[in-house]
């Protein structure tokens, strides 16, 4: 029987579950063009007041990743891994964890997003390599991944379409910040890629989209939950997004830093958190315990096994092994700008939404759908919150293909640090891990 | 500054109450198309849960009002009076109340609309004299008012629009059941529509929208506050539809009832709610206490002044006198189907929204707004709540003019009964009057 969109937004209005019958056929009718989004608009916001129960998110989810196509990656077993991120600033991990789980004897088989407003993507940060193509057919993707371990490609078209019609349109009706909606959205994309165990980094401060940690860990749990649900193994690590994670923000400026990381080196918040991440994708994957999969993840970047792994990754989808080792050599953009402090103290606080928004600015991310990127746009921070800086220190370096964007970005760059005079309180890197 | 919906969802979303310049802005730009509606809808589910505060209802109400036409009708001063009926089953006050008003010397200037569901409208029951038209120019209205004290138009395409295109939208997103919608809505047709004062109708019970006491209560003190604020004068009677008012149900069926009690007759429960609404409008109108509005209320139903009225009104409107006097001689539907009673007992209920549907399914009513109505189709109730009844007695007689829709008619007039062994309580008729 054919289901009746008016009943099912009355039902939630009055809180009531959806049966699983009801979610699935009024989730193929959105997609069929059958349910108009006026009404899905007015159901949606019932949901945010009226919430749902689990075994409601975990039928929704379901339905909006059996929506389009799914990805079969039953050839690797129980090995699988994808690692997904609630978005940040700065945050280059896949670029370093990819490789370190690959290279540990993991199977990373990966689809990654592009970015918008002030969080870049982890597709656009390829991308910064000449030739690096993100497009691969199944058989290119899985004969990739069983040659070195990993490939990251870029979203397919029709991969969750519930998903994404949904999502365009929580976008213009203010129902973005509903935890159940927001874990069903993402569970449906990472249940359709197919692999079988999913690391969960979910960003908590002022540059992701949970700024407060106890939202942070609803989120985080009830993901866990819905991946559970369906027989996937799943984990979830929630980190620190009150800066950006590392100093470069920037698609080619990334890349630079991740490569530096490679080496055994680079920045050590962005080490950290790269580790723990990797920690739980190889214990999954290579079904190791956690204090073992650490210390071969350690390893891996000490000995330069992880670098190796990168560049075969690079060159194998079309990119350039010798750039994928020295991506500095790429070059740099034509215009810089430094930024000097005007005062003296402490920096005690940086707005990492703010800072995404200066290297949007600055062409290193989009401000719509349809925006072009430039690779090496973006900003090289100096000093970040808890360093002293005194009047005329560079606190970050500006970089475009666009000169008239300096100042405007400057600008907003300024408004993103706070200083006083008492060095504050240093935050968790790591809040918390769930289910390991 | 251009408003932008986003927010205006967000706000409300979020329990904060917008702006009056926030609301005419909105309701500006919803008429003119620019806001989609699934914007719209996600807002109005928001207000559902979040309710509005006075100030917000008060100055949506305008904004609704003033989005159309407008009808002047300061030629009366402060002497027109309309009278509005939240919709019941077998209403037919305002063809009684109407022509008592004006033959106590009242000035009614009322604009009506017409049925849907299991709901009639006085534009319909007029409509079966043959010849009645509902469409005067504002001009020809206002001296049909002037010549004889009234006139019922049907209601302007362009009076509160935005009234009209929010309906639309809320009618099939679940969202009408807002008290603060409500309110705002009836409201913004009755200040259009231009009468210094108003006395509404609340109807409470199984057969109105508002089913409980406390919900009809709660309507008509809001939509008094609502006038008050926009210097009308305002009064609400709460009277129970948990049964339908008299015996007919059916336009010209209704028509003939009316026309009972216009020559002194007709049944006591429809009676005496005409003679509350009326005195209340005779006191507004006439500037008399509400007792001797009374007394000259039931004067000229007793004189046959009332009548006389009627049947001035129904042929200034176009219609034939003698059939006003005499509706019987308009003839009868050509089918008809005795119910009769299978078993013994008290009626103990008698649910007026199922026996609207038995009577819109004959004909007498529309289930889409563009269904054409058979002006003889309906139901005469031979007994009611109450009543005492033997196996074989007629519970009630069908009439239409399709013989195809008896059984089904049948089967849901036979649902909306039900029986007992003892007399049940008798319901208050008119159960309080807010505002005088």
């Amino acid at each position: 029987m054919a289901i009746r969109m008016y009943d099912l937004i009355e039902k939630k209005k009055r809180g009531l579950p959806l049966t699983k019958e009801e979610l699935f056929q009024m989730i193929g009718a959105y997609v069929d063009g059958n349910i108009p989004d006026y009404q899905m608009s007015a159901w949606l916001m019932a949901v945010y007041f009226n919430s749902m129960t689990d075994r409601e998110i975990f039928d929704l989810t379901e339905a909006m990743a059996l929506s389009g196509d799914t990805v079969d990656l039953s050839v690797f077993g129980d090995r699988s891994v994808d690692k997904h991120s609630t978005g940040g600033v700065g945050d280059k991990t896949t670029l370093i964890v990819a490789p370190i789980v690959a290279a540990c004897g993991g199977i990373v088989a990966k689809m990654s997003g592009r970015g918008l407003g002030h969080t870049g993507g982890t597709v656009d940060k390829l991308e910064s390599f000449e030739g690096f193509h993100t497009t691969l057919s199944p058989e290119q993707f899985i004969a990739q991944v069983q040659k070195c371990g990993l490939a990251v490609i870029g979203q397919s078209g029709n991969l969750a379409p519930a998903d994404k019609k949904l999502y365009a349109l929580r976008d213009v009706t203010a129902t973005v910040d509903s935890i159940p909606l927001i874990a069903s959205s993402i569970m449906s994309k990472k249940l359709a890629a197919g692999t079988r165990s999913i690391v969960l980094d979910v960003k908590c401060g002022s540059g992701a989209f949970m700024r407060e940690r106890a939202d942070a860990e609803k989120l985080a749990e009830m993901m866990v939950k819905i991946g559970v649900s369906h027989g996937r193994k799943v984990a979830a690590v929630i980190t620190d997004m009150n800066r950006p994670l590392g100093y470069a923000v920037g698609n080619l400026l990334e890349v630079c830093e991740a490569v530096e990381v490679l080496k055994g080196g680079g920045p050590l918040d962005l080490r950290e958190v790269c580790l723990t991440l990797a920690s739980v994708m190889v214990s999954f994957s290579c079904k190791c315990d956690i204090k073992t999969a650490r210390l071969q993840a350690e390893d891996v970047l000490q000995s330069g096994k992880a670098l190796e792994y990168f560049c075969e990754w690079i060159s194998l989808q079309g990119g350039n092994a010798a750039h994928a080792r020295d991506p500095h050599s790429l070059g740099c953009a034509k215009y810089s700008l430094d930024i000097l402090s005007e005062t003296e103290g402490y920096i005690t606080g940086c707005n990492a939404e703010l800072i995404g928004t200066a290297a949007m600015l600055l062409g290193a991310g989009r401000e719509k759908a349809d925006d072009v990127i430039d690779p090496k746009a973006g900003i090289i921070l100096l000093k970040k919150t808890g360093d002293h800086v005194k009047k005329g220190d560079i606190l970050a370096r500006l970089y475009t293909e666009r000169e008239n964007t300096l100042e405007v970005s400057k600008t907003t760059f300024l408004k993103a640090l706070s200083f006083g005079i008492a060095k504050p309180e240093e935050a968790p890197l790591i809040y918390k891990i769930i289910g390991i």
